[in-house]
């Protein structure tokens, strides 16, 4: 019956107006605030900053290198984001979350996509009507004439390589607990970036060796970020285009956010090359930002708008597609795995 | 004890990380995107296009000249959102809130802000961390050479009005709810831009008269606004400086998010004027986003830091700095009042 009032356009909404209010709507409107508040503490350094004790406000802006003015309302910002805590002689410290998860280079560290968040997807989004409009990608490697020539501005590389790496590390922990490793002894990443999937498993089992396949521009980065790991022993950079060359070959191959860059006819390519290039009894792993089965859960779908801000074709779908997507390149026994809050994966295997 | 773990720095916040998750981490550092598709929404007409009826995505996307590719997605981000509906047969219609809301131009109408938020606010923020490092506006009048030089630009100068009064319209509502208007015969807002606040109250009370006070450049703007809402008759625009010019006189001066563009001695100032130009008996009525007294509270600081990324000299404040100042200008009887959730009043009275 609610929605029916809002359906006809009657003014019934008008009665219980005094229930009724935009609170809502205006938490959702101003909710960026808090987001660029967050990462520009991160952009100044403000927990990294505080990983090495408390400090007053003064002392922490003459460290960050900010005016006095703002600099207060902003630490306090923080306290009432619950980013930071204040004790009552106004020094402040990170909350238990900052520290453990921007608070130092630790195995948690998310800072890197949160500066990624910050320099490049918060700026991004500011063009969504358009993009809305265009259907073509606003910024980003698709809008800069692909990958290859994007990553000759190292700025832009730098920051992208982040954001694949923070964005990708919490997810490739979770896999080493959900997928049955000991049962395999290879693994490589298609679209590897950085190699920080393939870095985390090498951490979970010893036994596990592999790398990262993606194109060359990526093998000077994954060699030092593998390398600065300890793990350039047993995780190899393998070079070439996904869709020009053929897969490497390994026990376990996994893609994960590659398959949302693409369209429907490419994603079906790449796995079915992955399944052409897997030993028998191979698996696959592919992990998005599924939209869920409903679509009325915020998660894939804002993903998904992300993929049109950045992408030409690219967008996330569900866990359904890609399974059917896996049965048709032929795999088997295709099956969800939930990873994080955001990311899930589909496995699927080789016959014998 | 969990303070203290951050605070030295040690690794004891490793121990329970299966019950530590970056959640609310991730949750406000994603947080912008949410805000952007609401906001795009409005620029788009969703609401006003929705108003007239239920349509399905491919209609809706039509109307709105949108492309199809990713248009799917961004309405059903909306119904995950909570602000459209989703029926069975795949039809959208605007939520209570959003019809009551967004729906058309109603009384309760806050696109007007949520355009301003979208057009100005969003990318002012990208700029958070050079205003913090140079303590200097980054955008807005201030940033443009002042009001006057601003307003020149008619794209700026429209936007900058409708952020105006779709930010004041909920607190001018409150206001005539929460004061006793009775006592009073007339009022003049100061800073009024379009007059939102003064036409909110006649609306309320027909024994009313008044007007706004503001520079010239707002004259046409609040004629025409008054003129539309039928209150010609009883609503005058005076025009005039703040700083130069004496405060007009009239039994009740509104001073409604003008103080916080500037720094303590002006706001002294025009506390002083008001003083001096209120009648024996007459009141002032200030009002803002007010920092809380513990400064913990996330909305009085956000808005502070508005000021900071769009002032020279500005910031929110609290209720107890205003009291104090105004008690210095000669107010008696000072007193604090809610509005909404965001608005707070403090009310002073002239002796006789």
């Amino acid at each position: 019956m609610a929605a029916q009032g809002a359906r006809t356009g009657s003014r019934s909404t008008r009665f219980g107006a005094d229930e009724m209010t935009p609170k809502h709507i205006l938490e959702t409107a101003f909710a960026f605030r808090a987001s660029k508040v967050l990462l520009t503490a991160v952009e100044l350094g403000v927990f990294k900053s505080l990983g090495s004790g408390p400090q007053t406000a003064a002392a922490l802006a003459r460290r960050l290198g900010l005016q006095g003015r703002g600099a207060g309302d902003f630490f306090d910002a923080l306290v009432a984001l619950d980013f930071l805590d204040r004790d009552d002689n106004g020094l402040y410290t990170n909350t238990l979350e900052s520290s453990a998860y921007l608070g130092s280079n630790s195995q948690e560290y998310i800072g890197d996509l949160i500066e990624y968040l910050n320099g490049r997807v918060y700026p991004t989004w500011n063009f969504l009507a358009q993009a809305l409009r265009e259907g073509t990608p606003q910024r980003g490697p698709a809008a800069s004439g692909g990958f290859s020539t994007f990553y000759k501005d190292p700025e832009s590389f730098a920051l992208f390589l982040k954001g694949m790496s923070g964005g990708s590390r919490l997810a490739g922990q979770a896999l080493s607990k959900q997928f049955p490793w000991l049962s395999y002894n290879t693994v490589v990443d298609v679209g590897s970036a950085q190699g920080c999937v393939a870095v985390e498993l090498a951490k979970a089992y010893q036994h596990l060796s592999g790398g990262g396949f993606d194109l060359e521009e990526l093998r000077d980065p994954f060699e030092g970020y593998v390398r600065s790991c300890g793990f350039d022993d047993r995780l190899k950079f393998f070079s070439g285009n996904f869709f020009a060359d053929p897969l490497p070959t390994a026990d376990v191959l996994v893609l994960g956010r590659v398959l949302h860059d693409w369209n429907v006819e490419q994603r079906q390519l790449l796995l079915r090359k992955a399944y052409a290039a897997l030993p028998p009894n191979g698996a696959l792993i592919v992990y998005e930002a599924f939209i869920d089965g409903s679509r009325r859960k915020p998660s894939g779908l804002l993903s998904s708008l992300n993929m049109l801000l950045q992408t030409h074709d690219g967008s996330e779908f569900t866990t359904h597609d890609c399974s059917a997507w896996m049965q048709e390149a032929g795999f088997r026994d295709t099956h969800v795995v939930p990873l994080t809050d955001t990311h899930v994966a589909v496995v699927g295997t080789k016959g014998t």
